[in-house]
């Protein structure tokens, strides 16, 4: 078991980063959804390899073929294969240092995973590249929840040791969200947003990276999604984004900081809003006990600087088993996270999307 | 779905906090297993509440009757059941005010999942309690690991604004981690357990709880355990530990704090020591590309601080749907960190085990 | 992965002939059904060993004790734990003989699989005791899919070489199938049951065995259950049913004997009742596609004859692996067939419950 | 849940007949496997549709392209993607009858199923030709299994009224097995082809199709393999089985024949031949308990006439919800039996694939 994730939402992810093409089978889906496809245009292009300085120069147009499970523009509720086809590979920047296992890589674990059959170059089934059919998948998955008027946004909390302003936990407007889908560089404060280039660029310049947090809200969410122990929203969500490589850490409210709380400031108190059950905080992040309680769901996920760099970096000869000198000549991000933020959407969005359907059924929705 | 877990080691949780009893079905173990009956008594015990003035007076004795699954000593194969009795309950303290949600609890959450037909006596199946039978699971899981030379131990990293020494992610030993077996506030700088305690002693004199952040370590786990993408290890343990009541966060190796990093420092260079791979630091937590490579595995995870206090708060009443006020008079906590040390370490030995069965077979091992 | 089941509707049973005890854990199963302990009772008896010549004289009270997951005579909604004490166990019987494999049994086979460490007392895990928790919760499965109108019910369409009436698969109703629950021997042509007990006495006085085919029928579900391909009605259906110990061959509708018609003839025509879809002939049993179409679902199974026999038999010590001679002294069914019967239908209500509420969802059912 | 199946070698089906293309990804398989095009090529072309009489004329060169999982002619270990472009389809043979519900086939069913959203042309993704990638993906499996020295093979056991000599169950060769691979109307006994073809020519000049029954034999598999109750052999194969268009049962050994024996009979008698243990009979397909016995696994699969026949036929108009007339244009098999032979094998290679990986584990093979 690798590639296949999910209890009702089946998502089955395939290709290496320099081989024929990725993609991904999506089974479970609804049937009679409409196929947005400038949507989903729109959610592959944030992924999309930017112009910009802290992006990679490889170009890829990431154009999905969508080969089943939609007909006359609507889901069948049968498997829905989407097929990208590698172009733009360069695969001798890894051939000459193959045998060179890059630190912060997969090249060595994958490598005695595999027992070295594993395809090395860009790689292989471990790139970051593999993010872009899970982009598609989680763009048909949010066309579903925002069927139910559930919406997903974020921004970037944090890149290198410049901080963002927070969502404010308890009051997160469909608008915001969207305005930050709109943006190369989401953030709330939009000073924040130059900051991070600076901080970039000047890695960049250096050889180095840099790495970052972002901030995820989920809004209209019913109150009782989940289930107790194992089928907890937060370790769904877990499982999911701990899939995007350089994912580090995952919390869910106020995460961390709330250890170092008393437990009649973390715990928020329920009051009536109306005829809607609110809470007055939201340190919990919309989940007690595993299960939504209607306030915006949130979390923050970790990202390490970009493994690859263009520093001359100590590791080991893989073949000899002896150490080596590295020298990274591939194209890469200084920074992945502006990148990852329809990633981590698009995980977040498969796993709610699963969930929903595990409780209220694939039929009739 | 809810309670069961595993794709080759499952796991199936039963019972409620104030039901006949609780307790586990584990399927896919290893057969020909010695069960030593003192070591689960042991992990057992570390999960009991204590004498100590942070941990509830509830008393119950723990005891685990093996149901199936061991035949003259040994594992069998098939799948093993514990129980555990509830004895010492008081239903009372809840039904009193079993209209009340808790906040910070499930309450609220399950009415609304299960349409309130779920058991809310002491949080039901919800409650904390059902990390009795997955410390007993736990423990097999470990001894499975253990004739395979790999050790789990923990320390308590924060507590409060208290915080102690982390592990020297490059060499952790296996006396290190058996000595902090043995501590009923395990910690690494002795003068913490001490601060620890007094923390936790002042948030209960005051009705109120903490919360903290336990830090764990796996040594002897072998390179090359995992799978790319959703087989990755981070995402497997994080799925298992967030289904630990009152977690909100997982790290991995430096974690969150690895974000401020850059990919020169991050990056764990990798050396040959002898013939062994080893990296010069383990910012990674002895992961690439959700692989083991060999280094120790560390993660940390964060408890909020206990739900349930004795003072007085604002909530509502889920079956008036009007706010109310109220005051909790069960037995609880005042810090539920040092009891989760041995759940943190049963719920990765569990994950881990799993990873192993699903890899090298569950047989001839 | 050995004894859990299901997409939805998991269960996962546990326990060995002579051990502690039996039981199942079932998970997902909706709220707020009322448990109808009268009707539990009623399936656990008619599995129960009988005092008819045909049945074993173990004598086993199969009470079960409901540990979790019913509150106030309501399903909660989390895992339903049942749990049946092994009492008149007479372990003796197996232990003079633990070491010659009784032909047509799993204790060669067991042997291997688990390398020895398998209880070998009556079976261990193997046991058709563990039909008894099976039972259990597909009674449970049962007033679910009755609380939806859907029936099941069968008849001993097969002892030895005597054959009763096979169902009309066009036309049958729940008074037939409840009147087929209340017989001990059921039957549609009242005379086969006498037939059927001397052709057992018979075997049973020669110290043999016989086996037979029952005939399954479920009425009232709703047309477009199922799936395509790996989720079909079949599949799901027979994977349950070949875990019933002695099963060795499945067919739905005409079955094999459609093999030997024209197309033509094995299409079964849709016509309009009214506003209702219907098919002519039902040589499909009420599936095409994999998808019930609506009409009677109906199936059979062969049971192999009784292992155990009372007849000297060649076989192996599997200690010393040479050629042996067995006499089997413990006590046995000569038919297992009639005490199939509710295991069977068992074995389909838990299969179609997970359909339903994969398909429908579990909640708001 | 639809379309993937497994436990330890996921396979995951996509496709539609007249879409742009079918495909399997197959996740779990070992790295390292040689990938034997050739052969691959073979098993493809022994599905592939005959120029002969009882053959459809639709041509598909049934071109695989793998996509990923497969580097420098060995499997990687990452998902294997396999992809069949429909090229020779006819969409207007389907459109112009729709919104009738061709008998036996899955439109009503699956027009309930998907509220009308499922692509109907060629019977979408309910086809009998996503059994290619079945193919493909068994041809990977089954090169697997002959590396362990594990050989199937299948005869036509009947065809309408016509029997074959049924497998030897004690004593199958692997050179019997191959000779069977290679003929077109694979037979035990050769004069059994012709009349075979006769009478499948015999349906096709009226207008007709027949059904028949495969009988397949697995050789070289260990000892052990399996596990009691949902983990037994037969389960895993028949959930496989079924999932084959037109298959109505599934038997194993002497399957429903076993029915008529006595239990003296029907065990088979354990005895060493030389260190080897075997039994003088085989009427349990080499199967106790679940668990393979090391003797030959023989099984029967029955399968309907082909649904799609040129007579006309009496159907409901599942638009106006009205009776209707349908005749059939489109191009079918007047019996799909010789081309399922390869389909019945890859099913198996499958399931018995991921059986012993689930068991031996998938790393060191």
């Amino acid at each position: 078991m690798s590639s296949i994730w999910g209890e009702r939402l089946k998502i089955s992810l395939f290709g290496e980063s320099h081989g024929p093409g990725i993609g991904v089978v999506v089974d479970g889906f609804p049937s009679g959804i409409t196929v947005d496809v400038e949507k989903i245009g729109m959610e592959m292009g944030r992924r999309r390899p930017k112009s910009s300085a802290y992006s990679t120069p490889r170009k890829e147009a990431d154009e999905v073929e969508i080969l089943s499970g939609v007909f006359q523009g609507r889901t069948t509720g049968t498997p829905i294969c989407g097929l990208i086809r590698n172009t733009d590979t360069r695969s001798q920047d890894y051939e000459r240092t193959s045998h060179l296992a890059r630190p912060g890589h997969a090249d060595y674990t994958g490598y005695v995973r595999y027992g070295g059959f594993n395809d090395f170059r860009g790689g292989g089934h471990f790139s970051a590249r593999l993010t872009a059919p899970l982009v598609f998948a989680g763009a048909l998955a949010r066309q579903y929840l925002e069927s139910k008027a559930i919406y997903i946004g974020s921004h970037i909390y944090r890149i290198g040791d410049v901080q963002d302003v927070g969502f404010d936990m308890t009051r997160i407007s469909r608008e915001q969200l969207q305005q930050l889908w709109r943006m190369e560089m989401p953030v709330n404060d939009a000073s924040c947003a130059n900051a991070y280039m600076e901080i970039i660029e000047e890695a960049r310049s250096q050889g180095d990276s840099v790495g970052g947090i972002i901030e995820t809200a989920v809004i209209g969410l019913p109150a009782g999604l989940g289930s107790p122990i194992f089928g907890n929203v937060e370790g769904r969500l877990a499982s999911m984004l701990f899939s995007i490589p350089a994912v580090k850490g995952v919390e869910f409210g106020t995460g961390f900081a709330i250890t170092g709380m008393k437990g009649s400031e973390a715990n928020d108190s329920f009051y009536m809003d109306g005829d809607q059950v609110r809470t007055r905080t939201n340190h919990n992040g919309g989940i007690n006990g595993g299960i939504t309680n209607g306030m915006p769901l949130v979390f923050r996920v970790a990202f390490k600087p970009t493994s690859s760099i263009a520093k001359a970096q100590d590791t080991i000869d893989i073949m000899k088993m002896e150490n080596a000198k590295l020298e990274i000549k591939g194209r890469h991000d200084a920074c992945i996270v502006p990148r990852a933020v329809p990633v981590v959407e698009a995980a977040c969005a498969i796993a709610l999307c699963d969930l929903m359907l595990a409780q209220f059924g694939s039929q009739g929705q």
